[in-house]
């Protein structure tokens, strides 16, 4: 049994990270710690938990944390970078599911995330934790920074064409569109029921943090310059993301349904649905795959990728137990057979 | 009063053109047609017009609606097409909200419908009827096809692109999301609630119908040849459109704002939002306005385009009746004065 | 034309009762006042009112609205009783959409909203604003009440059984549903889209500010003592009430269709539908109207009424200007001919 | 491993007992049939089974299903009545989760579904599955009639009032409120996205077949006469079932809640919150247990109990699957143990 310890579990990441993690066979759940929230139990503010996680939301509290093996970070942006170098320097292993350490240059972070980075020196120690990249990294990481939403689910669908002969790089464009649950479990306004719900609206076109994280990954893993255009979307549902991804390709004969099976034939969570579909979100709510579809649009030199996720377990809490799994020298798949519930 | 009939009036686009017709200050409604219902009172059917539609269905019937001034078509494609000719020549006006005349070519509309055409001599005489493109030849015409839902929100955010210096027609990209009334009031599986609230998902990657139809619009206003790729999906709501377009464009120095302010000045029935917005599809929920917004992609040379409509309304139903009033020359405005109900 | 101040329009009922002002024929919007957002165009918070509403927000200045005839309060509870003296020593009609003026009994009131009341002497005055039953008084008020959105949908469901031979008023049941909109326009976690979307609960059983308002009005009208459970739900939409009620009665013979037709026939906006029928929210969405169903439940003495408004309209904006309408002499339907959209 | 057949898996209980049961540990799944679907890939229909369940529906064939130690019926009404005889003279136990065997009286049945019992015979035999009241007898059964989904919301909810002093079972009221999945997977106007969603309204009360059921279990349980007016109401979202009971108690001074906690201390799936709770059906979305909370009316002598379940796992699938555990000897808890999904 794995001693866990999470930090900041009122966040929906954090709920669905304590869901997987009760299932999980392999691990004790050792502390949730919620600076706002301590001394209430786990299962008050989370009825789905009463029963499974009996422990109560506790201090944030460098000692016990340091007791763990490896500890989450469902937390805000900004907290992980500064209680890292202890509890690692005490032998913890940690996973941040926040942006701290995702992006390798700290100049960059701060441009689009507005503060200076509190420890840029772990910044190329940490590995960027999509397993279908960087399975090896990870296993040998003792901090990963679990990859975002969005940069997930786009990521994984242009990853089999980037070193396609004929794929024009300069110009890609992922259109995605997430539900409200993306937004966290924050008062806003705009987040409302009665302001979100039988409504469609993009946001942050002027520039949204994850572009340059999933400019990042493209460009690590193909090694070109990439030109990126990322639209996000909200969308009135709670969970799910669905990026729509166009690439323009010089290259009538490849054959791309090949193309996406080699690549992801041995990938537990990455599914190529068969030539000619369209995945649904809800074909992946509440699991940890990605379903991807690929598509040559009509009389057009553009291909179309549809990729789904369930933006808060593949496209974070899932992940993160998928990267601990690997970390820990587990089953990549312990604790994450639960199936998407439909409808 | 316009003496005005309605033939199936028992779909959405129906029901919508119902409440506008009962609410337009010189419309007398003569007739309501449905087979499948004749004999039903409308109220029954649709009880939001209880007390303001007193008509019942009646069978459709030539000698009734020959002594219309005007008769709209709400009936599935193919229906009006064989229909249109003897009510022609009995001096009716008609509005397909159909696409029987929207394609200008028999054969491409063969293609892509499946079924002959019945009267392929009226779509040279047909005009498309998109009051921002066509308002005077709209003014003078008998026979008015009623532009799809989406080709109403992707024409008008694309427009005033088209004849720009350095635009790339080559490569269009209109990524479209439709609230699920687009499909329809018909009994089908995928469009019930448990099927699609809370999920998302494209549809028609491999060839949608409106694909040449609005490759058509385009191509006829720019003159040149176009290249689109269009993916419509489907979104869990009722009503809306959200178009995002995507264009490459080798002007860094046009001011697009403008270019858009200037192109929309006059219509009553487009709003370009001011610079950096995000309009919402709520914001024009039951209205008969397009709202628009253009961006720069940062660090592209790709255009984004945020186009919403309501898709029974500037998509359907209050077209048509804008489009009507054109036709009988009165204010262009007249029965389209609601507001969008928000929240 | 009246001239009309709003205080408070930044809030649902606010943005409704804008959306209806602008629509009216004879009301000219002079102020629309909000401390928060004092500078802010209105159609910049809601874009629907773009080009329709050209006022900015402004300061609440008793200068201001001293100058209108009638100023409607949007506010949240206890604004209104403060400002109401002044506004009414300068001869300006008011009326409260909050609860200030709502119950009779100060300490009633007090007990119930937590705070003194600032103008007891008021409260004898004030006129609850429910036309079905105080028209008359309503045309010659200074101040009005508008009724709660759950109290409008009861007391109109209730009011034809309460004088019936064999009615047991001694242990009514109003089990009601509220969209979420009925909580308002503020930034809470519970009304979240992630939070109560995709699920459905009771609230404020152990005691519920609304109840003591429809006992008032029941006993009131039925000169009798009224044993009342109300139990108020949140359900995953945004706007609409449907209250369902249950009375035994130990009347067999009566006819119930007969005695709702009858008690409602000349009402402009309660709509007793066929026997047999079940109204839905949907059928009043953005309308001013109440629909009515009675049933008798199988094998049982219980009388069973379905109950159905708009919280937003009749339950609350449209219900004001309804009341507008009749203080000033105006048709009472005037500004209220909008049709529900649906779907 | 229990070898198990399920008829009629194409609907929505048939697939979350196909999910259930592919994550039970004691399971092989050894054929699933459809008529119509015979040869389809079981997750070509349903896409969250892909990878987890591999075989293609099947023709109903009795050879293949007398070979299974049970079979569950998901099939409509009617169905499982045909074909009990034969499968359980062959040794094969039954689960049918639709209504043929709940009603112990045919004629009864005969009333309310409309079509003549095949083999009465089966009726008194049939255990009806409701594990919280027949334990010991489902652990006998060859045949269990798995209960509705509204008759387990209720009488979960009532069982612990019907022999306390004081208690009028006389009147009782269940207010319910489903989602739409209750309505299952058949195509149909009513339960359109478009037609139900963003309203609500309730159904079938002149008369619905959970009514008998319901009252049959009550009476049953209490050995007294009870009174029950049943109004079930459509909500708009996908899963869960909120039932509010009403009993009028003349016992001022028993401890309601002290009742519930001691009913159900040993039942694994019944949880009664703590006192003051309103239960969310999000709560048990996707889990199969019922939470329960009672409160006192303010003012008056009304009990109000709220009772959420999941209509298609404690309401359904995951009730069967109790009923299997029990039946087989199996952990009642087996396969059962996912948490609910939050948001």
């Amino acid at each position: 049994m794995i001693k866990v310890g999470v930090v900041g579990g009122t966040g929906y990441t954090g709920v669905e990270l304590l869901r997987l993690l009760a299932l999980h066979p392999q691990v004790r759940l050792q502390a949730v710690t919620s600076r706002g929230e301590a001394g209430t139990p786990v299962a008050e503010l989370f009825p789905n938990l009463r029963g499974r996680v009996d422990l109560a939301f506790s201090e944030p509290d460098a000692g016990c944390l340091s007791e763990c093996e490896l500890v989450f970070f469902a937390t805000p942006n900004g907290i992980a970078m500064k209680m890292a170098e202890p509890l690692l320097a005490a032998g913890v292993k940690l996973i941040d599911l926040a942006a701290d350490f995702r992006l390798r240059d700290p100049e960059l972070w701060q441009d689009w995330y507005g503060m200076e980075h509190a420890c840029p020196g772990l910044l190329e120690e940490a590995v960027y934790g999509l397993p279908e990249v960087n399975r090896d990294a990870i296993a040998g990481a003792r901090l990963v920074a679990n990859p975002g939403c969005y940069p997930t689910a786009v990521q994984l669908g242009f990853l089999p064409l980037l070193d396609v002969v004929g794929a024009d790089l300069s110009a890609l464009i992922a259109d995605c569109k997430s539900g409200v649950s993306g937004a966290g479990r924050k008062a806003a306004v705009g987040t409302l029921l009665a302001e979100c719900s039988e409504s469609f609206k993009a946001y942050g076109v002027p520039g949204h943090r994850h572009l340059p994280e999933i400019r990042q990954g493209l460009e690590t893993y193909s090694g070109r310059k990439v030109g990126l255009t990322f639209v996000p979307h909200l969308t009135p549902m709670i969970r799910g993301i669905h990026a729509t991804l166009y690439l323009r390709l010089d290259n009538a004969d490849l054959d791309l349904q090949a193309l996406f099976e080699s690549r992801y034939r041995n990938e537990p969570f990455v599914d190529v649905l068969p030539a000619g579909s369209h995945p649904e979100t809800r074909s992946v709510k509440g699991a940890n795959h990605c379903r991807l579809a690929v598509h040559r649009a009509p009389a057009s030199d553009t291909v179309v990728v549809l990729s789904v996720i369930d933006n808060l377990v593949k496209g974070a809490a899932g992940q993160a137990v998928q990267n601990m799994n690997i970390m820990f020298g587990l089953d990549e798949t312990a604790g994450l057979q639960g199936i998407a519930l439909l409808p």
